[in-house]
């Protein structure tokens, strides 16, 4: 019952300076009339990330629509990282509910393209927006919500654990894991700290070993997704929670949740640039480099 | 199969000085001839803390007779710690049974009006007391089953899960757990610490988030209680369990649980000051004395 | 997906210098042509640890075969030690599956006659021998399974607790788990850190305070060990199990392993010396000494 932060989380959750500092608020929210249901914004053909805030709910709806499979490219990472940061700072959003476009898919992932064949400078660059979009959404003051309406493997499986409550697609076909460890590569250790803060030591130990991707029935048995609803109630399903979850008095939700998670994000933002270090120094390896053009060639093939 | 702490945890578990150090043992204890069941102590009409020890058991039975509902008033807190400093100093008692008289509550938690339009010294005496008793209790040598044969909503809940085991009415009427934030108000990190050291972090988030109260069934399905039992029974099956942990070398047993729990009482003795400085900081805020103003002012009109 | 750790585990993750450094690769496999099934080594009559080096698959079985109920002696241990870093020296050898040769025990965890009337010189070698046993299993790069076909209390349990995957033979008859309070003495806190690792906090704090035994049912239920099976599929069960583990990237996974256990064993390590000083301190009290004589005394009259 003690307040263990004064602090708005709004400003301080997701820690340290703003990548997209000069955005500022009432510039980049189109209003709309409470009452009417939705209004779209960023709704422009380039983009890989759809907007559309209901402000008579508050809940914003996040879908990422980048075909074929919602990879995370540094593009798909930027603009994410913009759209959640300007609702961060909307003060009329409090709920995100992210999901996909796409049938089949939530997100594959990290975009291997952006790792293979690239300069280490690069691959510092990207590795810092997938940081970041980690940041920002597990660190989220907003409640999160993932409808995750189709297979979320990797760093699609980041993004659905670090949201708040996962409902996921009742079918069998559609994974979910973090299964790195397969391609060869390893999860970082905040990937290994969500994953622990949401299954525990050791189904994430077992899981991150084996690469395992679950099915939505195994998924919702380990705890790595919340519930399960037939995929065309996915996002009808997301909103009545994220209505309930609203219905809590929100400074204190959102100091509960800066309890919870801060421990997590700050270990991440102490060692952040000696992540990044890591990872360059990693995935610029001779093997691990030809383990990713083996992985990039049996996915073309697939396609032809 | 190594001593991690040699010294004896009677003196040291509930760490620092005693709030009640004039205390001595034998001047408290009205003794009972062995194989006489149970003799009445402390049961003076005033008392809101009955505690009858059984000397032929070592098993101390601690009874909250706070009408209404058990509320934890400075002046609970205060009894409820002389009552468990007695019982930890008394070397015939091993164990302790927590359970209210009360139909339907085993404690409805911390007394809001010891918050409310108080001033900032009296809320720092009140939490220091609830530190305390949460100190004393987590960090007890001795064996302890909670007997919750009621409703037990944030600190009931608190105290509950301090104990070493639960034993619940299997009543699905009757609720438990820490649901600060529908209050409007935040527990603070050591109620965060029992809660994940008890359901673990996944089920601790989403309860401290939500304020989520779990019925009895629930409880036992997440893990906040360890068994559910007719109403009638749960005094009898919390003695019977009891017997069973008493049959456990002492010694052996009093280290295992100190190694278990004290690097969470570590957390609080550490960081008590500004556990107690953040508390009344944020209790006395205006917009949270509004909040509690109008649970009482709720509270009032339901009982008329 | 980053590269935690660069550096190869075979050298680092069991920390600190070997205590059989003089031993090297070569000198010590006796390599069998691939395709040829298995060829015995340390086969000798003396040996109380079998290795059986199968070089077609990459995966060693090592049977404990000390009769009467595979006793944890200084010698065991010692002997086991050197098989295990033997292994892990042997770029052939990727996965150790663990099991015993006698009937209906595993293990029957550490060998109390190395505590009893032993100068505290001799207790702190034992003592240095159990931990260098842990770090090598809990710490080892290879894959590890244990193929539990039989009970496995206290040091037991620990060994089974400290592989990747645990198969056990479905007889709840057998009985797995920390039972070290039941023998008036107490697992250290690496035993309790494993424990956690593998069941949960809440688990973990049950089973040690009341140094249960599950039988296998009820481990499967809490976690403590991962699948059942008939007894006599438990060996080839562990073997199917082994060549799924293998067939992930072994560094990769190497990697990942070390990310999830390291946290654990830097603990050992770092106070390694200071828990030797603690068991040595406490074991040799003559409460304790006492306590253990009259267990092997009960222990001689069940033989008679």
């Amino acid at each position: 019952m003690a307040g263990i932060l004064q602090q708005s989380l709004r400003c301080t959750l997701s820690g340290g300076r703003s990548l997209f500092s000069t955005l500022t608020r009432d510039a980049t929210r189109s209003w709309t009339l409470p009452g009417i249901a939705a209004s779209r914004r960023n709704a422009s053909a380039s983009s890989k990330i759809q907007v559309e805030m209901d402000s008579s709910t508050g809940i914003a709806v996040v879908t990422m629509q980048s075909p074929p499979v919602n990879s995370l490219s540094l593009d798909v990472l930027t603009e994410f990282c913009i759209s959640l940061e300007k609702l961060e700072m909307d003060r009329g959003c409090q709920g995100v509910i992210l999901t996909s476009s796409l049938p089949k898919i939530f997100s594959a992932g990290l975009d291997i393209t952006e790792m293979y064949g690239k300069s280490p400078e690069h691959c510092a660059e990207f590795w810092k927006a997938v940081q970041e979009l980690w940041l920002k959404l597990y660190g989220s003051s907003m409640v999160t919500v993932a409808a995750v309406n189709g297979s979320s493997p990797a760093g699609g499986c980041l993004m659905a654990t670090s949201c708040d409550y996962r409902i996921m697609a009742d079918n069998p076909k559609y994974g979910i894991g973090l299964n790195e460890t397969q391609l060869g590569i390893v999860a970082p250790f905040w990937f290994r700290d969500t994953m622990v803060n949401t299954v525990g030591n050791r189904v994430a130990e077992l899981s991150l070993q084996l690469g395992l991707l679950y099915s939505a029935p195994d998924a919702l048995r380990v705890g790595l997704v919340d519930q399960l609803v037939p995929e065309q109630e996915v996002l009808r399903t997301a909103k009545d929670t994220m209505a309930k979850w609203l219905a809590i008095p929100d400074h204190a939700r959102q100091i509960t949740k800066s309890m919870m998670r801060k421990p997590t994000i700050d270990k991440l933002l102490s060692h952040r640039e000696a992540d990044i270090a890591n990872f360059v120094s990693f995935i610029t390896k001779d093997s691990i480099q030809k383990s990713l053009k083996m992985y990039l060639e049996g996915l073309k093939k697939r396609k032809n």
